[in-house]
């Protein structure tokens, strides 16, 4: 075994799992050691999700150790704790290029590898998906294993909850292995979180068992660091039939001192120094702010002087930055975890009580309370403010994140105003225009980072709902666009040589449209282009379609968004410039046209 | 007191709860006895959800008599349980005008009373709206009790414990009634039924409870029938703080033998003999058959040839007829209770081991999975097949669930095929073609109810993925449809004079769209209409319009279909003429045009 021979270095002889299931046990601390060094290497400096693959590092040897991947199919739920995985299964020599354009993706993807055996990205899907497997590899007469890496913060999710209702009842060789580490991207919460808190303190009777409510075969909990501890355990556990449920206690950021004291910040912190941990700070000053901070520190300044203000985030405190008014109204501003069915629903109930409610939830992650948006805050037309963070192109998260599909899929929802931002001063505005009491619910969308203004914080102005704005006069071409990508538009015409046969006008409103403001438009121009960083069937550009056939206007239009495909990971620019939707390509499609 | 001296007529002198609690405790029963034979005798006439409300006739008493309704807040989960609610709080002179166009909606809706505090109608909402209710009390100062009445069936959804997890870690005054029949509309499913069942049966120990772990004060499980032992157990509950809950166990269709006896049938049983319970049977020879059992026969069918056939659906199996298959094929046809979110992954999941998968989900039920269907299906290009029943306009279940925004939510999403049959053959023939296999997943949506071709079961034929079909050639004017309402148009056409004017394209493929036929109809044609059964904002029309718009056609295209705003309750044929897609309506249109 010539792997025995050069003890200081496994790593670099493991290109996958078999390689790694040649080890003798005493060798894996070392390895996890080394993979451990690897990630931290490789993630200071091409950036990334840190906290969650350090915890897991022992995990995932073991997993892989034990199970015969890939004929045994392991789900990682989320993914962001997968970069051990994705190593340790034919990618160590391409993670450099970690989430970055052309580079393997930042999460498990079924068409870059078949040791990622489903796709993730959004949490609490690992059970469902496994289960699914483990029921076909039983009507096929398969002998596989299921395994499902579930942490805690994402377990509490209502489809996870949904995932294990149905397995307990199965006969189904699905182990779902309980990632512990009492935090998600913000420390987890609810009763269930303390609930397992309690069973990690030896605080809550054994037999008083949640898990074991379910009808699975439950074990733990056991330390996720201890290697001979996972092997043995998950050794015992291939042997034991039906649906079973592994507790593992693990730290997130393991090994790294300052990544386990400060969680949060070592979740994805940027570029660091690998030898100190210390994560490399460019310089502020004078930069815009970034979106989520004029969110967060307006609604603080409004909850200040208007108490019927609540703040609602489904486990995204910190990325939201509803973080200051948490610190400041903890009871007016809550976290509820990652459930944004609930916080939907939560927000209409606390409407019907006259509340003003800021319901923050990325816009991604809003498709998982799409009924709830229709069912309780439209239908009953709520003035709920939805305030949708991460809309558009969100970069390096790629496919799985993209905010793009929100115009689509909440322009078709009668009652509800559609609003994009395009600066940071109108977002200031929309908030304050919008806790000042609207008569119907609001979703307000705004990208992930900087805006464009680095004096924000002026004097409120209210916005007149429904009004768009001329921001230049132009003779022959129309061009409408619509929340932050109008400022690629600005840009662009401001150095075209044919600068004036272009007239540019924002609509921030999506929903309800200045049909005045078109009426002006399409009397005026026979030749109109939309922009928005959206998909464009249903989207913006389609709204305008629909009012020029409504009213018989015969302009030719060119819609400019998304087409119909998934966008993958990569800078914003180079997405952008990938869509056709970059200052330069805008001004070449204005050109033609 | 005048209601002492007149015992025989109680619920006659009850127009509301005030009315209600100047009784004395022992007249309740007698009460009780009143108002299930006026929800018995109304219903057997009007039609409408019978078993669920019989089964909390004395749990409704209880609560409105405990309970100081309106000033606690009671919210009534999904709603179909909600009659003897609506009887006694204002509208029992009404409550026959129950689901018709004009009348009472079959749901609490807010709009409708002060009583009905919050609209339901899908599943699993209460708990996080009366925990948002508790949380604004209690900011207000406002000292209220905030009830939320969910049955076993709805609790096991994953909104429903993402509000329990949430509830458990706040001090709200919330009590969650388990209302404990062990059916929703088909017999409840899961491994927390199966743990309710044991702690009923006294199999469970106390200490072992799943909702004592998650911090609520549990009591229970007590007779929901017996008014006594309810009320004493109420009034002791307004004095516990924090959230708790009790569990009740009631029997659906109480006090109705047959009902009683068959709980399925008696959920919502159209018109009965009330003397004996016996559902009056119309005569059913030669009239086409339903959709459903298209759906479910055909199944079954193909199911028997090809054995990687699975069927799954989120509690319907009765109602969109999987019941066939799951009786021939247990193992390969799964409910997995009203867990729509899980039903998509698991779907996915089952899919990526070469299964083919049939997901049937409400049109309207499947805005809860919106999320699971772009990020778990599509962005992986699994070809699962879903089966959107009760497409279109519903009737009298109304604004809660008509399928009227699928066009428009689904069209956006990338790799997914969206067909709507026009007849019962093309509903049997995709069926077929999508078990052949196809590189992507497909939604097929179809509606409630009788197709129009008694004679449906003709040999297989395989469907062009993405071929429009001409019906009828014409000089003037092109008519678009899509899906069933299509056969209005075949209607309308029929028997108009100037019928030659009008040619007519069936567009079964909403996506991809036949661009083919679309470049015929459009250099033929200088005006166009479309015609679809959903929401014209994003919808087919739009997506017409996107083509035109992307060629550069100049076609003018009228769009007929729903209007941005939600459509209530009525017969299918009464909201057709209110929208203006009845053949009449679309006769006058045509000609107009």
């Amino acid at each position: 075994m010539y792997l025995c021979l050069m003890p200081e270095n496994l790593l670099s002889h493991i290109d996958f799992p078999h390689d790694l299931r040649k080890l003798q046990l005493a060798q894996l601390p070392q390895l996890a050691t080394e993979l451990r060094d690897f990630i931290i290497d490789v993630v200071s400096r091409s950036e990334g999700h840190l906290g969650a693959s350090l915890g897991v590092v022992e995990l995932t040897i073991a997993l892989h150790y034990v199970f015969h991947t890939p004929d045994d199919l392991l789900v990682w739920d989320v993914g962001h704790q997968a970069y051990g995985h994705k190593i340790l299964t034919g990618r160590r020599s391409v993670f450099h290029t970690n989430r970055q354009f052309g580079g393997i993706s930042g999460f498990p993807k079924r068409s870059e590898s078949v040791y990622d055996t489903f796709g993730v990205g959004h949490s609490s899907t690992a059970i469902s998906a496994a289960l699914g497997m483990a029921i076909a590899s039983k009507l096929k007469g398969e002998n596989r294993h299921h395994i499902a890496v579930v942490g805690d913060a994402s377990i509490a999710s209502g489809i996870a909850f949904e995932g294990l209702n149905h397995a307990g009842v199965t006969d189904a060789n699905l182990l779902v292995v309980l990632n512990d580490n009492a935090i998600g991207i913000d420390p987890s919460v609810g009763a269930l979180k303390n609930y397992l808190t309690a069973v990690k303190d030896g605080k809550n009777p054994k037999q008083n068992n949640i898990i074991k409510s379910l009808n699975f075969d439950y074990s733990g909990p056991i330390d996720g660091h201890d290697l001979s501890a996972l092997i043995r355990e998950l050794e015992r556990l291939k042997n034991v039939p039906g649906p079973k449920f592994l507790h593992v206690i693990t730290t997130k950021g393991k090994g790294m001192q300052l990544a386990e004291e400060n969680q949060v910040k070592y979740h994805a912190p940027g570029k660091f120094d690998k030898a100190t941990g210390e994560v490399i700070i460019k310089s502020e000053e004078n930069l815009p702010p970034k979106f989520q901070d004029v969110f967060g520190l307006t609604l603080l300044d409004l909850a200040r002087k208007n108490d019927k203000i609540i703040g609602i985030t489904p486990a995204m405190p910190t990325g939201c930055s509803l973080k200051f008014m948490m610190d400041e109204f903890p009871e007016r501003a809550i976290d509820v975890g990652i459930a944004e069915q609930h916080a939907v629903t939560l927000s209409a109930g606390m409407a019907t009580q006259g509340m003003t409610v800021f319901c923050n939830i990325y816009s991604t992650f809003l498709q998982r309370a799409y009924d709830q948006v229709i069912h309780d805050v439209a239908l009953q037309n709520l003035p709920v403010i939805f305030c949708l963070d991460r809309a558009g192109l969100v970069g390096e998260d790629g496919a799985t994140h993209h905010g793009v599909f929100d115009i689509a899929y909440l322009r078709c929802i009668p009652n509800l105003i559609v609003y994009a931002p395009r600066t940071e001063a109108d977002l200031r505005n929309i908030l304050y225009t919008a806790q000042l009491g609207l008569d119907h619910p609001i979703a307000i969308r705004y990208p992930r980072g900087r805006g464009i203004t680095a004096d924000w914080q002026q004097p409120y102005q209210k916005i007149e709902i429904g009004k768009a704005n001329g921001l230049k006069g132009g003779e022959k071409v129309a061009i409408l666009s619509t929340g932050f990508i109008g400022n690629n538009v600005v840009k662009a015409l401001a150095t075209m040589e044919n600068s004036s046969d272009f007239a540019h006008y924002d609509f921030g409103f999506v929903k309800p449209l200045d049909e005045r403001m078109l009426h002006e438009i399409f009397r005026k121009f026979t030749k109109i282009i939309t922009v928005e960083d959206g998909v464009i069937a249903g989207g913006f550009g389609t709204a305008i379609l629909e009012f020029a056939a409504e009213k018989s206007y015969a302009a030719v239009v060119k819609c400019l968004g998304i087409d119909d495909e998934f966008i993958e990971h990569g800078t914003v620019d180079e997405l952008q410039k990938l869509i056709g939707i970059d200052v330069k390509t805008l001004q070449h499609k204005f050109s033609t046209f």
